[in-house]
C-alpha cells in the first residue's frame, strides 16, 4: 500500500486507509455523501460537477473530491481528513489527507466545509450551484444588497434559530441569509465566509454571488432539511419577483379564538 | 415492551402495538404512506420535511410523523390512533396514539388531518407546501381574496361535487377553494379550517396562506386524484396571471349537433 | 368465467378473454399502455386520472379505462374491443368490449381514440392533459384562433407529411394543429374531432381547448415521437410568448455553398 | 452473417462485427451511449428522438442511429465507423460503417459529429434540442446576433480554455459561443459548424439557431461536464432575461486579505 500519487502529498500517511470509506452501512458517509449527491443532481444542484457535500464525524472528514459527476461518484471517490492533525497542520491552506482516492484531486470547497465544521460544529455542510439561488444573488445585486430576508412564509420554520440555540424559527420571523461576493478562486472565498459567519452567528446559509449557496446543519438531517427548504424559499422567491410580490410583507399574526 | 419514550404521552397503551404498522401489503396504510410520500417529494410537495399525509381505515388513523425526511419514511415511522378513543378523550388537544414510532414526535397537522375525518368522513388527507398552492395564495393576497376560483378546465372534473353528493363537477362548473390565513403554529389552523368546511361543505381542499394546501377524498385514490388535479390547477392559474389570462371566463357551451 | 359486472354491457361477450392481456412481451399494448402512461405521468401529461393512451394492433384495441391512476396501472386494467365487431354494432356510442377489467368504467376518450384508428388507420392514440397545450390553447383564444402555427423550428421535423405520404415536415415548413372547442362531455368532442380530422387532412394531432390535445400516428413510435415533439413545441411556444417572441417567422434558407 | 440490410450501403464490410457493440463493461461506447442518452432525455435534451451522443476510441466512432426513442435505446443500435477508413473515402458524404444495427439508418448528425472527432480530437460529442439552448438562440436573433456571451457565473469555470490548452476558464472569463444558422438539411450544418470551429478555435460547443446545440470534449466526462454547464448557463440566461437581468457584467475582481 502506498501513498496516492495524485492530489496534495499526504506526507504523513503511510497507508491509504482505504477502510476508512468502506461499509455495508447505507448512513456510512462514505456511502451517504454518493447517494445524497446523485439525488441533489435530479434537483440541479450540482450540474456539470459543480456543488457538493461534506459530512463530519466527531474527528472525521469526508469530502467528496473535485471534478467528479456527482450522480456517479462511489465510495472510493471520497477523502477522509482528521480535523485534528488540521489543526496541528502548520499552514491553514496545507491539508492533510487521512485517506485519498486514486484519481481525484482535492476539492476547492474543502476548506469552507471545514470552517462550517470547525467554527460552527457543524455534522454535515452542502453546496449547490442551484439556479434559483444564483438569480436570487442576480435580482439582490441589482438592488444593491447583501442580504437575502423573506418572511411569512411556512417553510421559514424548516430553520434552526441559530448556532447552540433551540428550536426553529417561526412563521413570521424573518430568515436572513448573507451574500458574500464571489472570488476567482473558490478557497479565497473561505475568509469571506468565515466573517459571513461571525456577522451572522445565527445563520445556517451563505450565498455566493453569481455562484450558488453552501448550507450546513448540525447533522445530515438538519443540513438536508435546510438545505431543501432554503431552495424550496429561492425558487419562491424568484417567482414572486417574476409575479410583483414583495418578499417581506407586514402581516398581523392570526390569534385562534377557540381554546381547549 | 415498553410505552414509547418521546413523542406525546401515550399514558393508556401497554404496548406499543407494531404490529399495526406492520404488512406485506404494498396497499397497507403504513406500507401507502411512505410511498405516496416519496412520490410527493419528487413533485415538491414535501420538500424539506413540510407537508405529509395521513390515512384512515374505518376507526384507526395512520399519520406520518413530525420531522421526517419525506421520501425516506419507513412503515415503522408511523403513528396510528383510534378515533373512537380520542372521540372520549377529555382535551382536544391531548391525542392518544395506540401506536408511535420510537425516535420521532407527532405532527401538528394532526388535529387538521382528524377535521377531515371526523367531519367529512374522509379516508385520506393530503397536504402539501406545493409553491404553486403558495403562489396562488400569493396572488390572491394582492386582491384581497380569501377564494381560489377557476372555471372552464377540463381537469375541473377531477374532483368530487362535494360531501355525501355524487358524481364529479363539471368543465363549465366553477371550482372554490377557500384561503384561510396562517397561523403562528399549526395546530392553530385546525379551527380556521373547520370554520372553512362549515362556510364551504362541498369543498375538498382548503388553502392556507403563505404555507400550501389541505386536500382529501373518501379514500386514498380520490384524495390523490383531487391534489393532483387541484395542483395542476394552481401551476396552470400561475401561468396563466403570469401570461395575463383570467382565471374565470364566460364560455357559452359547445353542443354536439349529431346524434345516434 | 363470467362477464364483468362493471362497466357497460359486454352481452356478446361469453367469455371475459383474460388471455388478449397476458403476455410475457414487454411490447404487448396491454403492457405498453401502463409502461407508458408511467412515463407519461412523470411529464405531467397524464396527471389526476387525466389523458391516456390506446394502442392498435390489426383488428384489436387496447384501451386504458376511466378514472385509472395512470402511473400504477396495470395489464389486467385494460379494455379490449374488436373494431370489427364494433363496425356492427347499431349504434356509434354503445360499444361491445371483447375483455374488459374486473373494476373500472369505458374511458369517455374511447369514442376519440377509434376515430384515429377508423379514419387515419393510427396505431396508437395518446391524449395528454399537458398544461403547455392547454396553455397554448388559452394563448390562442385570446387570439381568437383556432390553428396552432409554427415554423422554423428543427423539432417540427418530428412530424410526418401526412395521412398516406412519405417522409417528415421540414425545417422550414409550417407545422399546423386545428383547435376544436371543449364540451361538456368529452364523448362529444368526437364528431368535432372527426370535422378537425375532415378539415385538416394531414394532421396528426387535434388541440381540444382549455382541456388537452389527441396525437396520433402509425405505430406507437410515431405516436410518441410525434406527442413528445408536439409537447416540446407547445412548451417552446408558451416561452417563446412569455419573451414576445413570434411563432411564425420569415427566414430566408441557409444554402450550403460546399458540395462534394 | 451478411451485411445490413438498411442504413447507407456498407459495401466494404464482409461481415457486420456485431462484437464491436458487445461487451459487459458499462463504461464500454455502445452501452455508454444508451445510458447516457437515457439520461439525457429526462434532462428534455433529446425529446422525440431528437438530439444525440457520439463516443470516439481511438480510431473508432460509435454513433447513436437516426430515429430512435433516445431513452430506450440498445447497444445492438449503434454504428460503428472507423475514421481512418472514413478519411481515404472518395466522398465526405458516404460513409463506411464497420458495424450497422440491423433496422435504423446512420444519423444526419454523423458527419458533425465527426467534424468534432477529425477537427478537434474530440473523444465524445453530444448533441441536444434543449429548449434552453433555442430560446437562447431566438433571443439572440431578435438581437442581430451570433454569439451567445456570458461572464461573471461560477459555472463558466466547468469549460476548458480551449483545444489544445490546459486548464479551465475563469469566473471573471466571457465564455463565447457562437451561434451558426440552421439549414433545411442537418447533414448541409456541417460546413457552418467547421467554419465556426475555425473561427473560434477555443470553443467546445457550437449554438444551432432554432435547433439545439453541439457540445464536445476531450473524453465522455468532459463532453458531458461542459454540456451540463452549458445548458445550465442557458437556462439562467434565460431566467435572466426575463428578470431583465444583463448576461455581461463589469464586476471588479473581489481580493482577499489574509495569506497564509
Amino acid at each position: 500500500m502506498t501513498p496516492p500519487t495524485t492530489g496534495l502529498p499526504a506526507e504523513n500517511t503511510t497507508d491509504n486507509n482505504d477502510h476508512l470509506v468502506q461499509s455495508d452501512n447505507p448512513e456510512h458517509p462514505a456511502n451517504l455523501i454518493p447517494s445524497l449527491c446523485a439525488k441533489f443532481w435530479t434537483l440541479g444542484w450540482v450540474t456539470g460537477t459543480g456543488g457538493g457535500a461534506s459530512i463530519r464525524d466527531d474527528d472525521l472528514v469526508y469530502l467528496a473530491p473535485s471534478g467528479v459527476q456527482k450522480e456517479l461518484m462511489k465510495p472510493s471517490d471520497i477523502y477522509v481528513l482528521s480535523l485534528a492533525a488540521q489543526a496541528q497542520s502548520l499552514s491553514r491552506r496545507q491539508r492533510v489527507y487521512l485517506r485519498s482516492p486514486p484519481i481525484y484531486k482535492p476539492s476547492q470547497c474543502t476548506p469552507l466545509f471545514l470552517a462550517a465544521f470547525t467554527k460552527r460544529n457543524a455534522g454535515c455542510c452542502i453546496h449547490t450551484h442551484s439556479h434559483w439561488a444564483v438569480l436570487v444573488t442576480l435580482i439582490l445585486e441589482q438592488q444593491g444588497s447583501k442580504e437575502f430576508r423573506i418572511n411569512n412564509i411556512e417553510q421559514i420554520k424548516g430553520f434552526g434559530k441559530g448556532f447552540q440555540k433551540s428550536g426553529n424559527l417561526g412563521y413570521h420571523d424573518t430568515l436572513v441569509i448573507p451574500v458574500i461576493e464571489n472570488t476567482a478562486h473558490e478557497e479565497d472565498l473561505t475568509e469571506f465566509l468565515e466573517e459571513a459567519m461571525d456577522k451572522y452567528p445565527d445563520t445556517y446559509a451563505v450565498l455566493v454571488r453569481r455562484h450558488g449557496v453552501y448550507v450546513w446543519g448540525d447533522n445530515v438531517h438538519k443540513a438536508k432539511t435546510q438545505c431543501e427548504s432554503l431552495d424550496y424559499l429561492f425558487q419562491l422567491a424568484v417567482e414572486m419577483k417574476q409575479l410583483g410580490l414583495p418578499w417581506i410583507t407586514d402581516i398581523e399574526p392570526t390569534i385562534p379564538t377557540r381554546k381547549d
